[in-house]
């Protein structure tokens, strides 16, 4: 039920993400190339998938609002493109694919990603059956998230960080903003969208830090634990690239301990949900369980 | 009095950038530092100040609507940040200064210009005393400007033109895109906030095309005849990097006429509006007529 539901919106955000793609009248279409190959590389839409899960914990259908659900995937998506560059984490797989430079040139990578975070505001524009304010509401709580008070800031932590022994604060700022951010914008953006409440939007906004705080725990420890051929990229990178991590930073077992915790608070902040939220109690625990 | 509207309206933009930046609650201060030091590098301001001058056309203050005019100048300075990257036009100076990756580094430039642009977005929320409905077919008009419809397009071509004999309509969509379509955004958006009637925006529509044309045949006829020292770039930059340009393309003398017609294009558009167009009707001119 759970993975069903997963992958038939998987399908549907794959298959909706295309589309609004090539509902932009691109001035040329090699740019529109760049942007498709990393956009539809696969991936397991989790911004997406949590943006419908918490509309659905409020009550509202997810689907209604794919179209939003959309640019955080493009945001997302653009972010990989520019980190992967060789100025900065100087990737050449990502995915177990070329990374987009790699295939189509710095240059048109880095005009791919601008491109890309662009057309999420467009593609949030698109979104129908929602009221004006609430629309601004979600733009106002994306935006946030994506620039230097989240995901950019913490990119910018991550740089200034390599080579660098950072402490354990530092690391936690440089997480909330580098991923948790825009977990938490869209898990905030669900809720508004289907307008929840205050109390409601509390909640969920609880369950994103601790969802936010377990994924990349999991992520440091898989770094070290995973199988590069299932995870599609080379493992032991951050000790390559001397990066700090909730493994190196504590212990393998320690990890282990704060990705328990985190998942436990996670589910904790849904105890005033029902069966309603069931989706995202089960998405926590699998990703913390994941291979990949 | 219009050059000192205009000088006053720019220390107004600088003010209102600096705080507008500061306002956001970045996770690195380096990270706001290098976007500091591309957003207050100067410049004519010209697209806060076409989107004002439109609005004042239109019966309304263009001071009123600063706060999206400030959005439009953070898009034009991250564009630069990433034309200026060594992967793209590896320039070293702007304006007379080092670009922003010869002193904060490329990585630091990259997401320096991703912030920014994010920020943007961020920043056309904050405006203030304007109806919901408005402000969202503001954000229409300006994220379909900025990305691969516009000005993200226009770089594109431009990429895959470097070094190829494009021929006139390919160079005529380049710029459209390229500075087109943000002096375009500016002034719609003028008209569209000061709620102007389709009349009046389809005007200034006219004069935003012509306006953008004119002053794209000056630019590349300043880099023929310019002067580097008073331009704080260096001229000959389309020959040395062997860029089709309106004068590559004809000649130094076709090019002028082209840029007296879209001047003369440009402010017959203006002909239903009286003495509160006299700002634009100035602005093109003086615009082919400057040394930098």
């Amino acid at each position: 039920m759970f993975k069903n539901l997963w992958r038939q919106r998987v399908q549907l955000v794959e298959a909706d993400l295309i589309r609004e793609l090539h509902a932009t009248n691109s001035l040329d279409e090699k740019l529109v190339q760049a942007m498709e190959y990393s956009l539809m590389a696969g991936g397991k839409r989790l911004r997406p998938i949590l943006l419908m899960a918490a509309a659905d914990a409020c009550g509202t259908a997810g689907e209604k609002f794919i179209t939003v659900a959309d640019a955080l995937e493009m945001i997302h998506t653009y972010s990989l493109i520019h980190d992967d560059l060789p100025a900065m984490d100087n990737d050449d797989y990502r995915r177990g694919k070329l990374t987009n430079h790699k295939v189509f040139g710095e240059a048109m990578a880095i005009i791919a990603g601008d491109a890309l975070l662009t057309l999420a505001f467009e593609v949030v524009l698109r979104q129908k059956d929602v009221p004006p304010e609430i629309l601004l509401n979600v733009l106002r709580e994306i935006s946030t998230a994506a620039g230097a008070a989240g995901m950019v800031g913490g990119q910018a932590i991550d740089l200034r960080s390599e080579g660098v022994q950072i402490d354990f604060a530092t690391l936690k700022r440089m997480h909330a903003g580098k991923t948790g951010a825009l977990f938490r914008a869209a898990i905030r953006s669900g809720a508004l969208l289907a307008q929840a409440d205050e109390k409601i939007l509390d909640a969920l906004t609880r369950y994103a830090e601790a969802f936010g705080l377990a994924f990349q725990i999991t992520d440091d420890i898989l770094d070290v634990t995973g199988d590069a051929a299932v995870l599609g990229k080379a493992t032991g990178s951050d000790i390559k690239n001397a990066k700090s991590t909730y493994v190196s930073l504590t212990s393998l077992e320690a990890a282990r301990n704060f990705a328990r915790e985190a998942v436990e608070a996670a589910v904790d902040a849904l105890k005033i949900f029902g069966t309603e939220a069931d989706f995202l109690r089960e998405l926590v625990t699998f990703l913390t369980a994941r291979e990949k």
